[in-house]
């Protein structure tokens, strides 16, 4: 299953959204070429790369016939039904990461006993909806992403119907995502903390490194990080979202794959997340981590009102010269994650402002 | 003939080799997906973009059917001829750069010609083979490039049955090229002059910035290659390699493209010469151009006699963790340009090294 004109191997990606687009263009450089399983011949990925098979991510059909033809499977997203997962596993195909992984990424009740296990803080949760009074927070334990699946509960409010766990709502000082890469041979690489901000449950903007974060709780952060990948037995990138609260550093979130905190990776690290996710995926050495300029920060360009890109984009461009940008190749909606700019710089303040304002431009709010 | 997705317009890249696969890697990002005219369905760019046309690049009827679904075209090497060139203007694409200036870089007679109209030194040249004692120089007028087409003359040798001209063997302290952007805006950047190191006329090597360059010589040669970009009204990247010699800097080549005199650019400058490109042809305002580290090394791996990338590949990842690998997509072969190495640093041989050394691990030679 080799490529045929390198002799290198094929990485296949179900799913064909700004996680896969992004990993094949670093797959270019290591002489790869991803393939994906996509659901729309439009989806981001599928636009980019000739290595495309169009398929559901819960077609078992459309999953076996793709995975024949890569040396190793891994995922865009949480969305493929753990028995299909089974199911390729028990035929012979290489998936990385593994399903009994991923599981604890599709089921946050199994995630949160599993972390309680390994002796790692999570806020107080429950299976009991009348274990805390309101304001508390519920989580669908299946399906969530980018804020869905997440209800904050006030007195009198309804909840919803569906599978869910109840949280207690955690004073957050900061919250913060480390990410760590874990090859098939176990070797293991984080890159440094990261401050995330977040609106309506959606990743907008990430600080790396932390900006003001201990030492301390950077080095707790990395052991939480690295005591997840191994215990759990990640291969691939895992993503870990944590909560600076008065009592410490709580998990929040768990992603077994490329994320959004690690697209600062792209400009701001010696290795992004995507090649990293690649030579781990391959079981392939790992690369060098550390930061290339003293701060990076990536801000999420999300469809506004007026954003018109064909408009915008050269406008942002000459607006402002000095920052990364990344279009996803989708059609503007209000409120779709469309893209991201990366700054970097040495001050924190001065670099997402330049970041922030290549977003408002490419927005349409600027001109 | 916009994108039906994102409304972003189409480039279209004569050429599909390394130069195209890494501008389809810049263009992602900008929310695009470079077409390309490709002669061989396995060339390196067509490998990895979806948007490939085949066809050769003096095949008239393709040309046509090609740039007809572009909204401009651009090219990854100087072999469309000039009439097939001037047929498609004539015809109403955007042909960028024009005609008009590439046909400087695909006779060395008019260029050379055409440089010194404008007052810019060359090394002395005639059209008359009897002009210098041996050793001297000859060069084929049209058709060469990485040292095919350039023979170093002594005596007794007999000359070539090729049109060509003569020029003195210049006494070479060393050989120096910068690049320039020259948006269809007529907005221009250049990037740090680089030194070059070639050997049998192929670059092997590459220091950005300079490192022993007065500032003098090099505000000097950011000089002449403004003059050449508006003089000769290019548009898109423009590569100038130059000799140092103890008279002072003489213009060797011309090259209107990315080259691989800027590879360097994606991991060591703001923006790339790849991505600059297509925001030139495009007529999009242009991208800093600032070095992102002190020092940045490129370094070309060619192909040797022992090169298996399958195997090679993971050991020098594993070697040399803080580089940038780039590979072309290429079948190894002995001498063939295969893919570069990038490392960022701080100290001139210290960065070298390291570069090299993975450049080693790839070819086979350490392990």
């Amino acid at each position: 299953m080799t490529d045929p004109v390198t002799g290198l191997p094929v990485v296949g990606m179900v799913g064909a959204g700004q996680l896969a687009r992004m990993t094949h263009q670093a797959a270019i450089s290591l002489g790869l070429s991803l393939r994906v399983l996509a659901e729309h011949a439009d989806d981001g990925a599928a636009l980019v790369t000739p290595n495309v098979e169009l398929g559901g991510p819960a077609d078992k059909a459309a999953l076996r016939q793709f995975a024949a033809s890569c040396d190793a499977v891994t995922f865009d997203h949480e969305h493929v039904p753990g028995e299909l997962i089974a199911d390729l596993e028990s035929s012979g195909v290489v998936v990385r990461p593994s399903g009994a992984a991923l599981r604890f990424t599709q089921d946050k009740r199994a995630m949160r006993r599993r972390l309680e296990d390994l002796g790692l803080s999570v806020p107080a949760w429950s299976d009991d909806p009348t274990t805390f009074r309101p304001p508390y927070v519920a989580k669908a334990v299946t399906g969530g992403y980018d804020g869905r699946g997440v209800w904050f509960i006030d007195e009198g409010d309804q909840l919803p119907d569906v599978d869910l766990i109840v949280e207690e709502r955690v004073p957050i000082m900061h919250e913060l995502a480390i990410q760590v890469a874990r090859s098939a041979t176990g070797e293991i690489r984080c890159w440094p903390v990261v401050e995330t901000v977040q609106r309506d449950g959606i990743c907008v903007e990430v600080v790396a490194p932390a900006p003001r974060l201990s030492p301390s709780l950077a080095s707790e952060a990395e052991r939480i990080a690295v005591t997840i990948a191994e215990q759990l037995d990640v291969v691939g990138l895992l993503a870990v979202e944590l909560f600076e609260a008065p009592q410490g550093l709580l998990v929040n979130e768990l992603a077994m794959r490329p994320h959004n905190s690690g697209h600062w990776s792209i400009e701001g690290a010696t290795t992004s997340q995507f090649e990293q996710h690649l030579r781990a995926v391959l079981g392939w050495p790992l690369g060098d981590t550390k930061p290339v300029a003293p701060v990076t920060v990536m801000v999420n360009l999300l469809g506004g009102e007026a954003t018109d890109l064909a408009r915008s984009l050269p406008s942002a461009l000459g607006a402002v010269p000095n920052v990364a940008i990344h279009l996803y190749g989708k059609a503007a909606r209000p409120g779709r994650k469309l893209g991201h700019v990366t700054a970097l710089g040495s001050d924190v303040v001065e670099t997402r402002d330049r970041a922030r304002a290549a977003v408002a431009e490419l927005r349409g709010e600027r001109t």
